[in-house]
């Protein structure tokens, strides 16, 4: 067969520790090609890239190996990886057949050998903090039949909802008539939070960075909703407050003002700190009233969606339930084509995504 | 009977978020006289006064009434009220009489009619978060018969101690072979954590601010001590740990390099912040590295020992046989009188304790 255009999003230069530059870190290179008849060896199989998910945390990877973190990095020339909605195009696989729907990561790329090889990190010697991305491989995932948009798969069942899910039914021990407030709630993690937290019976207080977003966040339940960039977050939560839970995404001054606001016993879980990804730590904020940690006895968790594997089936048994009877919606802000993938990418920091990107490769798995 | 002199050390002045200064905020009084034959009311009794403890704590209890904080504040015009050693000279009260030894909350005089009610705050509209420091009352201790000297009542036995047993024994969860760094490791917490981590099996790294202390620290069994005022103690802990916990009663900087050097799953515990007591908040050090709490899944729990009145009969329990048996150790730097209250109080601050402070009032009780 005649090679068929196979264009990728390159991870082409180390950035500084300040946002990345479409065409000079992040390269939409066109020139590649696959032979759709390349035969593949036993164990492998071919997909075609339908969505893809730009999420906050892939920016981390995108760093000097050397460097230690929580995440393995990504590898330089190659293509981005990230989660992925595919399908499956021919098969040398046991139990993975043409025509199969799988969701994990996939190079950020129209067509793939999978398992792929060239992007993937030698993980030895790694600390126990640092969590082998490549182990998030591609899952067999169901047609929604029109239950709910393809989407849904990068949105309400990605990876930041179900980190959302996470800190909400695992580590939050959120109660009926307690206070949280949800930071960047117009996030794949914030938007799913808040919806949880109704359902719950909180009181949710939610910001965002746009009055559109705003908006957004009154329509999925935040019983109090303000623009953190016309609002200053600490007059805001000092009206509506004080805290039982703080959902940090943000940290820094957010993280401040929070903990000037947290009740007795308030806690925060931290699962981001989208405010810091692009800026030199000198330049960071300090925090400066951790004093109150002890005074108001507050508590701290980090966590990471990898370290909660046992969380997976309750989420995939209960939130898409939740998203076909539309008790959990979501919004996209949808990229076209992988030509748009540095924007798409981008957009999370430079608040130009009005809600949560995603990137849609297939246009007939976008809305 | 004549009257007999009753000075006392006085709370003159509310000091600004700087160190306080003896002669203006704190003062001492040697005109007030007491009768000793004073008639007692029913459920009163006449104590005299042997160690006062000053304690880090009772810097934020100097503060102007209006400012809300996780401790109710002192009474101005009244004298400092902290945790003593008292003997009752005469009782009205049922189960309370003359020579009976009693240890809990009493102003800093030479003898008191109790309960005192003049140092006393009303609660009233305080929220949740603070501790109505006033429930702290006297409670009948023994006398140790020599084996150990009336001042461990202060140090292994007083209310420092104590929080370092609830935090280590309670929230730590330490096990044998982990590592923790305890800062201000020669004070009245921090003495205590090392030897009972050590106690425990644990790797302890330890600090203090001059070599005579950090060879206490080594005396008590910490496994690495270190000058901080001479060693950064970031270099200092990414030589020696990495962190499995760390002890904080410092805050800022420290609290930043410990972090720093955590390891996965690394636990903080926070009781106090002596690095922040008296600095204007926005003159503290801003800690820019708290996207590390999820990135390593590190978890905070602020506590005050007020929260866990249960391990009280346990601490009691199982310390005074150690300290007795000399498997708890303790130095003290011992003030003599009330004349030298305000300097007790203030050495733990301006760095002028060479070890925990106590204020001998009674030359009989000193060592």
């Amino acid at each position: 067969m005649a090679p068929t255009p196979n264009p990728r999003l390159l991870y082409a230069k180390i950035p500084s520790e300040e946002l990345p530059v479409a065409g000079e870190h992040l390269v939409f290179d066109p020139k590649p090609t696959i032979d759709l008849d390349v035969e593949l060896k036993s164990g492998q199989f071919l997909t075609k890239t339908l969505l893809l998910s730009p999420e906050p945390y892939m920016r981390e990877r995108l760093r000097d190996q050397s460097i230690i973190s929580y995440s393995t990095p990504m590898v330089l020339g190659q293509p981005l990886v990230g989660f992925g909605l595919v399908v499956v195009v021919r098969s040398e696989k046991e139990g993975v057949k043409a025509g199969d729907y799988m969701f994990g990561f996939t190079p950020w790329e129209h067509y793939t050998v999978q398992p792929y090889v060239d992007a993937r990190v030698d993980y030895t010697g790694y600390p126990a903090y640092t969590f082998d991305m490549d182990l998030l491989v591609l899952q067999p995932v169901p047609d929604p039949q029109g239950a709910f948009p393809w989407t849904a798969y990068v949105t309400a069942l990605g990876c930041p909802a179900l980190t959302a899910f996470i800190g909400v039914e695992k580590l939050s021990g959120a109660k009926k008539g307690e206070t949280i407030y949800v930071s960047a709630g117009a996030s794949g993690v914030g938007s799913i939070v808040i919806q949880l937290c109704k359902i719950k019976g909180l009181k949710v207080i939610a910001s965002a960075g746009s009055d559109s977003k705003v908006e957004f966040l009154r329509s999925i339940g935040a019983d109090v909703a303000f623009n953190y960039k016309t609002t200053p977050v600490a007059k805001a939560l000092k009206e509506h407050g004080p805290l039982d839970l703080y959902f940090d995404n943000v940290c820094g001054e957010q993280l401040e003002a929070a903990i000037d606001n947290m009740n007795m016993n308030g806690r925060v879980l931290c699962c981001g700190a989208i405010s810091e990804y692009n800026i030199p730590r000198e330049e960071r904020y300090g925090v400066k009233n951790l004093s109150l940690v002890f005074k108001r006895r507050i508590s701290f968790q980090g966590f990471i969606v990898a370290d909660s594997p046992e969380m997976n089936a309750r989420f995939f048994a209960e939130i898409p339930p939740l998203v076909a009877q539309g008790k959990i919606k979501t919004e996209a802000h949808e990229f076209k084509g992988l030509e748009n993938g540095a924007a798409a990418f981008l957009s999370m920091f430079d608040g130009s995504a009005t809600a949560r990107p995603v990137l849609v490769v297939d246009p007939q798995y976008g809305s």
